[in-house]
């Protein structure tokens, strides 16, 4: 066998964040996110006279080893069962619009295989897309349609975002107990705890607490500030905008996307917020030194 | 507004597991793992002469909140506005089967509130359910006919496992970089360091790992090991069995349906895996001291 294949250098975007550290000044820095676009898989079949196609999924991925990406989930949803049913898969060339070039692999499945679209979608469970813009997400990151948050409060001090992980962590009863739990978390914007919610997916635990301000006719959250234990993704950006949030706050790293989708959108994403210091990747006119 | 309201302790779920520390042997412990059970989405809208009701998506998630997950998942999705859109939330008796009873919600759209199924087909994007077995995931879990993995090879020494994450480590590239990345890693049974693939969705970076190794026709991959820099979720375990894995490490934990459906495959999965210790979740025939 070949030895390991690492990936290459174009799975990671530069962006200019401010780093801060303590009670500042914010400095700016260069720092490398983890790419993040959405592929478009199609599925090339035989029909009688030729070939069709059609589109499969959108998967929010990082760029590179699309055909991989393409051939491993045909395989692992049961769509394809060996290397036999599948005759190639190959970047399409034949996109709709700029945006979608490199985006786009259509994979052929060799005659033999059966296809069943309406069982792939009864079979298939759905997860979200633009829900701020309805569309489809290679749309949604190019339309300038979606709804713009305020550009007025919440303003953070400083201060109050380093205090922020501690008292999600003493009130997060499921991590350190299992280790599994992923949290979101509701603050006002002195840097009090309102609400918090826990899941195996981060997807649903920003939906939970979503839903639980919702129920509570909390909506829009323009005043309020969030904080998550992971990774801030597209989707948990585009989540937060749906909810009205400003201020997006992520112990972990945001990725690419997350950072373009959070620009367009209007809200402040803050990153690696931990161990008194944190990035600033969007809009930094939310956060400031404290009395500012 | 209402102080920070906590998870309920049905949230977790009790498992027996092996701990292994250095050179063994291994001894039994009580271990929690994060709740994982699939959720129907249920809408209810109105139609000519009554209320008609249709599956709007099936999502893994920790039980608890789920009239809060449903109605955030509605908002953010865009299908609901605000509070006035949603007439209320509440489980679903009248379920199919005795596994879906407590995995089923039902929430009811206002009059007012347009549905555009085919829209909702179209722009949302597919996830995984189980490709094992071509089913609904709550079917999915309950179903018998799934593939079982080999009850044979590989056996892997303590001290080959306690390897895995620093080569993981040593070979990931982006993790370091952006702190933003999941890997997924295929490693021979003398722990030498295969395939890696690494991808902002964990999902992703596991079908891309797949799909290298079906491209190069190297499946059923019945005698290596996958490695996940992160936490094992059930889609992870329904993807390695797809492929013929029989043995599943992650340096994070793995949840509760996660080692259920492992127990049912027939796969290893160990857990926790850093610091020369790990857990082993589900048939643990396939670890053990070395020379054995």
């Amino acid at each position: 066998m070949e030895p390991a294949i690492l990936l290459p250098a174009a799975s990671y975007e530069y962006a200019t964040v401010q780093k801060v550290y303590g009670e500042g000044p914010a400095e700016p820095a260069t720092d490398q996110l983890a790419a993040e676009e959405p592929l478009e898989i199609r599925l090339g079949y035989a029909v009688a006279g030729g070939r069709s196609h059609r589109t499969l999924s959108v998967t929010m991925r990082t760029p590179g080893q699309d055909e991989e990406l393409a051939a491993g989930f045909l395989l692992t949803e049961g769509i394809i069962h060996g290397k036999a049913d599948l005759l190639g898969v190959r970047p399409c060339p034949d996109v709709r619009k700029p945006e979608e070039a490199g985006n786009v692999v259509r994979a052929e499945l060799a005659d033999h295989v059966p296809v069943d679209f309406q069982g792939l979608e009864r079979h298939f469970y759905t997860s979200s897309s633009c829900g701020v813009c309805g569309k489809t997400s290679i749309d949604a990151i190019q339309t300038t349609t979606c709804p713009v948050l305020p550009a007025q409060g919440p303003h953070l001090a400083y201060a109050t975002v380093h205090q922020l992980p501690a008292r999600l962590r003493a009130a997060q009863a499921g991590f350190e107990q299992t280790g599994g739990q992923h949290a979101a978390a509701l603050f006002s914007p002195a840097g009090e705890l309102l609400l918090l919610r826990e899941d195996v997916g981060r997807h649903n635990a920003l939906d939970k607490l979503i839903g639980a301000a919702l129920l509570q006719d909390w909506l829009p959250l323009h005043q309020h500030v969030l904080l998550v234990s992971g990774r801030a993704s597209f989707e948990l950006v585009q989540k937060a905008a749906a909810a009205g949030l400003g201020i997006l706050a992520a112990v972990g790293a945001p990725s690419s996307l997350a950072v373009q989708a959070a620009e367009r959108f209007g809200m402040t994403v803050l990153g690696f917020v931990r161990n008194e210091r944190f990035n600033i990747y969007s809009h930094p006119w939310r956060v400031g030194p404290a009395g500012e």
